[in-house]
């Protein structure tokens, strides 16, 4: 056991991985070359088009132990990696590990394959069920959890080889060339994809919409893309975008909305060039919304919207706050109208939008990020993976990445949630570390983290509920109680890796 | 000495390298995997943007026996080569190796460089006086000319591993994001320069049109790129692109496309899904508009335009005779304001566009390529590099790329060039392989290649002027006589590569 740079044990090593413990947001610098794959060649003439996915895994070479990959650009409503597992056992597979961009509740049924070792291994975040049972002890699967910036970064360096890549393609012509514009599935960025599009050694692309060739625009291109495989559907159409996202009717959301957008005005960053990611969240709206009308009140000509697009974003790209959006996944139908019409709405990977281990991820240049937390503590570090249970709930994001890269993270959150305080003496989890949080927004009050006397200053100038983190938490202690500490055992049966590829925390078992 | 695929002696080594020699078109696979480079970090508020070429490059560690690129998107208006090595001249470094996507004639200064010892190897073709001065054994340093795809394949493979690439960048942020569809130099497609931004150690952006980040729409993102260096003016606007494009007005270049488009009308391809490349000559053009209007008249969908893109296909694009373009280079100024405003004007790297090791590269879905040639032999060999003096004056482009991908090469040249029969018993130099060339159209006659009998029969069907190759060699000698042949030292000057790498031929001093 080591202590990392936020306090936390860490083992030395973890089923059969050596571990590195954190240290600081920044210093961690690359020591490899980039991965390589072997290359191929298709002469003219070769065909790409494969009748089943168990055919195209064949084809792959798929064997016992190896890795498999899928992307979460239809979230909910994904059918492909339950598909994909299907196969995989079906031919009888051992000793998988899945490393996709993130797994969701609608993958629940890979627990039975979990359960008699098809798959052995979760290099991604998970969402729901896995991670519950996880937590529970009940599931024997080791389980690392990534940012967005730090999967790109674990193809990239190779830590994670992905010997076959299946990815969702929307819009797609026999011989690879693919896009998420259009079809029944569309769900415009492919950002996840791209990275495992350049680094999986075999790249299967599976598609409800088989157009002549050539499918065009181009995100990734035939050259990327072994076998094409048409199958009837996706996934659910109806659960993979939203058809729109709404800003918060609830009061507290829209106090907190308020007072964040009085911190990015008293921040001095809203000036000409401006740039901010908020999330999908009704609060991340709502601050969206507060920024716009600022923008326009002071006439603020902005650079870019940045990370998950909404129609929000798309509406200020489009009357001109904007200059550019970058999007590595779209929220709703009216960001997948937008990417495919608006040429300044650019398609970015995961590798550029957020991988610290590049010439510069688009995170580094955020003016402002707004994220969520289900728990902060009184260091500023933010918890976004276990829920008050204790469980491994949710996949990190762009969250580590974002705060990192913003000049001003800002968490915005209801002060108690399920008769529980947001603010923590400790998170259960540290998915963020405290050093690239700045500010935390409740509807109770500000708490600004020390590194920045001037924007307190400033605050308080301008008569903001400015509160000390720890007076904010004793005065939402005196309206919950204070929370009485989760028990877990030692078992480790979760890592959280840091973007850098150390380890920020462990998520433990659970006591019963 | 080894004979080759095509019956040319090939050195075992030159100037240290190990030579492969060619055997046929299609049987070459890769054995090695993709290159690799070391990866970087570049962390918030890192700044990119560097005052001179000459500091960005020693920022890059550039250092004695180094190798550097450019790419020939300005062409014969091109500064940027000059001033790569005018700063090479200037921090008194030897040895360099230039593996630029193609010399110009524009870059004649640098045979100073070259007497001189700062440069010492040409890992590309060349345009005009420095083969020429090859040619006469004027220059000592070794020459390896390459197609587009041999040139993507050789910096994937690793064979030519590239130390500082200096991209053009018409249009730039401070962070290095890109495009080449804005600024006054703005040329379009930036093709050429995708690879080297994967592969090379060092990325540095010229840039005469520094805009406000983020540069949108982005063709090469930040993540790649490592200094920005502005600069007063990237070329001479004027030499860039062409402002148009034009058709032949000449008879024989004109007969010589009826002939041509008489020939795909026969080969049964011309039908929906049809594709097709020319290049910007006139003749090329003049088929392409025979072609546009066969389209129209049998009312066919053509799938795709590729290649340098003219003006002539952005009207069949915008007609919607074809459905996509395939652009790894702006031609004309049509064509620049075509891939900024048409989503389906599809930029392409030279890996996507010829690569033969790949998973499937654009030119293996050619229907058709409408080719040119400064000389052609009986056995179909075709001669694009020197001229009928011997000297090496011609850059390969795409010609052996594409006659290899093409379904139907067509080589169209007038029979009689400068007194001089274009049909010879043995090309001075083999570019392209008789085995991928189908049909050699001249105004005196149409000779198809053995392997296509059906065609040939069918051409004979509708009266087209089919001859014997041999017979329609006699009839244009029996205008010219028989030409008198070239004399060479055994000195060889310069490696012509075929696409996958293997030597095709050699180029040999010429007999003073």
């Amino acid at each position: 056991m080591a202590r990392n740079g936020v306090s936390r044990e860490i083992p030395e090593q973890w089923r059969g991985k050596r571990l590195v413990p954190y240290s600081d947001p920044y210093a961690a610098r690359p020591d490899v070359e980039r991965a390589t794959r072997p290359l191929k060649r298709v002469n003219p003439g070769e065909r790409k088009l494969v009748d089943t996915l168990q055919s195209a895994i064949e084809r792959a070479g798929l064997r016992d132990g190896m890795t498999i990959a899928t992307h979460h650009h239809l979230r909910n409503g994904d059918d492909v990696l339950n598909h994909v597992v299907r196969v995989i056992e079906n031919l009888g597979l051992r000793d998988i590990t899945i490393a996709s961009s993130s797994i969701h509740p609608v993958h629940a049924e890979i627990v039975d394959a979990i359960r008699e070792g098809t798959i052995t291994r979760i290099e991604c975040g998970v969402n729901g069920l896995i991670g519950e049972l996880a937590s529970r002890g009940e599931l024997d699967c080791p389980i690392t959890v990534r940012s967005h910036g730090g999967r790109a970064r674990s193809i990239i360096t190779g830590e994670v080889p992905i010997d076959v890549a299946v990815i969702a393609a929307p819009c797609c012509d026999e011989y690879g060339n693919m896009n998420g514009f259009y079809g029944p599935s569309a769900f415009g960025s492919l950002g996840y994809a791209f990275t495992d599009a350049l680094h999986a050694r075999n790249v299967i692309a599976l598609t409800d919409h088989l157009v002549p060739y050539p499918a065009a625009p181009v995100s990734i291109p035939q050259s990327l893309v072994d076998w094409v495989v048409p199958v009837q559907r996706l996934g659910d159409p109806g659960k993979i975008v939203s058809t729109t996202t709404r800003v918060t009717t609830d009061p507290v959301g829209l106090q907190i909305a308020r007072y964040a957008a009085q911190v990015i005005e008293a921040s001095g960053r809203l000036r000409d060039g401006f740039s901010m990611q908020t999330g999908s969240g009704g609060i991340s709206l709502a601050v969206a919304e507060n920024v716009r009308n600022l923008m326009r009140r002071h006439k603020v000509k902005g650079s870019f919207g940045c990370g998950g697009i909404t129609g929000y974003f798309v509406d200020m790209l489009e009357e001109g706050l904007f200059q550019a959006l970058f999007d590595v996944q779209c929220f709703d139908l009216r960001a997948v109208e937008s990417i495919r019409k608006n040429r300044n709405h650019v398609e970015i990977s995961a590798d550029t939008y957020a991988n610290p281990f590049n010439a510069g991820a688009v995170v580094n240049r955020l003016d402002c990020v707004i994220l969520g937390a289900t728990e902060v503590d009184v260091s500023f570090n933010v918890n976004v993976n276990t829920e008050s249970n204790g469980y491994l709930l949710h996949n990190t994001g762009g969250h580590s990445d974002t705060a990192a890269g913003a000049g001003l993270a800002i968490i915005v959150a209801p002060s108690i949630r399920g008769r529980l305080p947001i603010i923590k003496d400790e998170v259960t989890t540290i998915t963020t570390p405290g050093e690239t949080v700045d500010v935390i927004v409740t509807e109770r009050g500000i708490a600004v983290n020390d590194r920045h006397p001037d924007l307190k200053a400033e605050l308080l100038r301008r008569k903001a509920p400015v509160k000390d983190i720890r007076q904010l938490q004793r005065e939402i202690y005196a309206v919950t109680g204070t929370p009485r500490p989760l028990e877990f055992e030692d078992e480790v049966v979760a890592l959280v890796e840091y973007r850098d590829g150390s380890i920020i925390d462990t998520v433990r078992r659970v006591k019963a």
